[in-house]
C-alpha cells in the first residue's frame, strides 16, 4: 500500500459509513486540496457501488475540513446495468464539509470510436521546469507528494512574466513509486497553480465546485495536465483541466468554478 | 407569463418542497428534455437561495419522469456572502428521478477581466439551416418550443453524410417571444442533437450527467450553441456545449456525459 492509498483510505463502518482520516500532507497553505479530499471520498464510494470505477464525480466544497477522522456517507440512489448514482457527502464533527454526486461503471480498455487529439503539443519533459520549493512555514505540504514538471511560459508568473492568459500545463506523477489510477486522477485534476495566476490574478482562488469525467484507466508513467479557463468575470472563473496518460490517451477532464483570490 | 414559463413553474408548499407540473411539451419522442427539467429544477432552487442566479448545476439523470404532477425538493446545504449551496431531487409518485446539486450566487453585469473568443465562427443566419419538422407519430414535441438554425455541415448525419467529428452548432430562440435568462439557458444546453450523431452514430443517446455553468445573463436576441466531444469509446461519450448570446458573450458551458445509442 502506498502513502496515497493509505492517506486516501476509507474503512466502511456499516451500510453507507466509511471512517477515513484526512492526511495533513496535502496541505495547499492552511486548506486541503480538493483533489485529495474527492479522491477519499471517491473511495467510499466505489467501495459501495456495484461497480468498479468513479466515471463521474461532482462536488462542493461547503467547507475546509481539518487534518484527523472524518466520515463518508455514501447514499446509493441508483443503480442500473451500466451505471450506479450515488451521493456522497464528507462529514467532520458532524458538519458536512464535501457534498458530491457520483457516477460508477466499470470502464474496459478498448479502443476509442474517436478520439481528438489534444490540443496543447508539450515540451519535453527535459524542457520542463519545477517550481521551486515551497518554505516550511508556507504549508504547502502538497508539494511533496507529487513531482510537476511545467511547461515553462504557464509559471512565468512567478517571475512577472504571466502570459495574460489563464493557462497552466505541467507532467505529473506522485513523488512516490505509484502508477496513476482514478483516485490520483482525482489529485491530479486539481493539482495545478490556478489558471487565473497565468493571467495576472493572485492570491487563495477557492474552488466552488469541480466536475470531473474518468474516461479511461491511465497507463502507467507521467501524466499531462492541460490547464485552461475561457472567462474571468466577476470575481469568477473556470479552469478547465484535460489529463492526458503516457500513451496521449485523454483519461479525465474536469471543469471547476472558482473564486479570483482578493491578493 | 410565457408558456415556458408556466411550463417551468414551481409553486411552493412548504420549506424545502415545491409542486410541479412536468408539461408534455417537451419531449423527445418518449422521454422529456433533460433541460427542460433542469430549468424546472432550478425554479424550486432559486426561489430556495437567497441569492437570483443558479451559477453551476449538476444534474444526475436517474429515471425517465412523465408529464404530470411531481414535487421539486431542496435541502439547502450552507448559505456564505457570495455563494450558496443546496442539493434539489426531483420526485414523482414518490421515487426520485432527477438528483442534482446547485449552486446559487448573484452576477453583475461587469466587464470581464478575461474573456477568450468563440473557437468557431458560425456562418450568417441566414445561412443555417432547420431540421425537417419531426413526424407528429414521433413524439418530438420539443421541437415547436424552440428555433434551432444550424450549421450545415453539423447535420450532413441527416442526408447520409456526417461530417465525421463529434459535433452540432445552432442558432437558438424560443419559439415564442422569450428573451433568454438563466432556465432558458438551462433548456439550451441540451437542446442539440446529440454531436454523436456528427461522428456516424444512431439512436437514443441517454445523458447519465450534466453540469452546466451560468456565466453571464444572457443579451435578448438568439443564442450561439457550440457543441463538441473529444471521445467516444467504450459505449460513453462527451458533450461539450458554450452558450454565447448575441452579443457574443460566453454566457454558458455544459459537459454531459451519455451513452452512445444502439441503433
Amino acid at each position: 500500500m502506498t502513502k496515497f492509498d493509505e492517506a486516501t483510505q476509507a474503512i466502511r463502518v456499516d451500510d453507507g459509513t466509511y471512517d477515513v482520516c484526512i492526511d495533513p500532507g496535502y496541505a495547499i497553505g492552511g486548506p486541503l486540496n480538493g483533489g485529495y479530499l474527492m479522491a477519499v471520498i471517491l473511495r467510499a464510494a466505489v467501495d459501495a457501488s456495484p461497480f468498479d470505477h468513479p466515471v463521474s464525480t461532482t462536488a462542493q466544497f461547503l467547507k475546509a475540513p481539518a487534518p484527523g477522522p472524518a466520515q463518508v456517507k455514501v447514499e446509493p440512489l441508483k443503480a442500473g446495468r451500466t451505471a450506479a448514482f450515488a451521493r456522497a457527502t464528507l462529514v467532520q464533527d458532524g458538519v458536512a464539509q464535501i457534498e458530491s454526486l457520483i457516477t460508477t461503471a466499470t470502464l474496459n480498455d478498448v479502443g476509442p470510436i474517436y478520439a481528438e487529439k489534444s490540443a496543447h503539443d508539450m515540451p519535453a519533459l527535459e524542457d520542463c521546469v519545477k517550481l521551486p520549493d515551497p518554505k516550511p512555514e508556507s504549508g504547502m505540504t502538497l508539494s511533496a507528494q507529487m513531482e510537476l514538471l511545467f511547461d515553462p511560459p504557464t509559471i512565468g508568473w512567478l517571475t512577472g512574466n504571466p502570459t495574460g492568459r489563464p493557462e497552466s500545463r505541467a507532467y505529473f506523477r506522485m513523488a512516490e513509486p505509484q502508477d496513476p489510477d482514478p483516485y490520483v486522477l482525482a489529485l491530479a485534476v486539481d493539482a495545478l497553480p490556478p489558471v487565473v495566476f497565468s493571467a495576472g490574478a493572485r492570491g487563495w482562488a477557492p474552488t466552488v465546485d469541480l466536475t470531473w469525467h474518468l474516461r479511461a484507466l491511465p497507463a502507467p508513467g507521467w501524466l499531462t495536465l492541460l490547464g485552461s479557463g475561457r472567462l474571468i468575470s466577476d470575481g469568477w472563473f473556470d479552469e478547465e483541466v484535460e489529463v492526458r496518460d503516457s500513451a496521449g490517451r485523454l483519461v479525465a477532464q474536469a471543469r471547476q468554478l472558482a473564486r479570483v483570490g482578493r491578493g
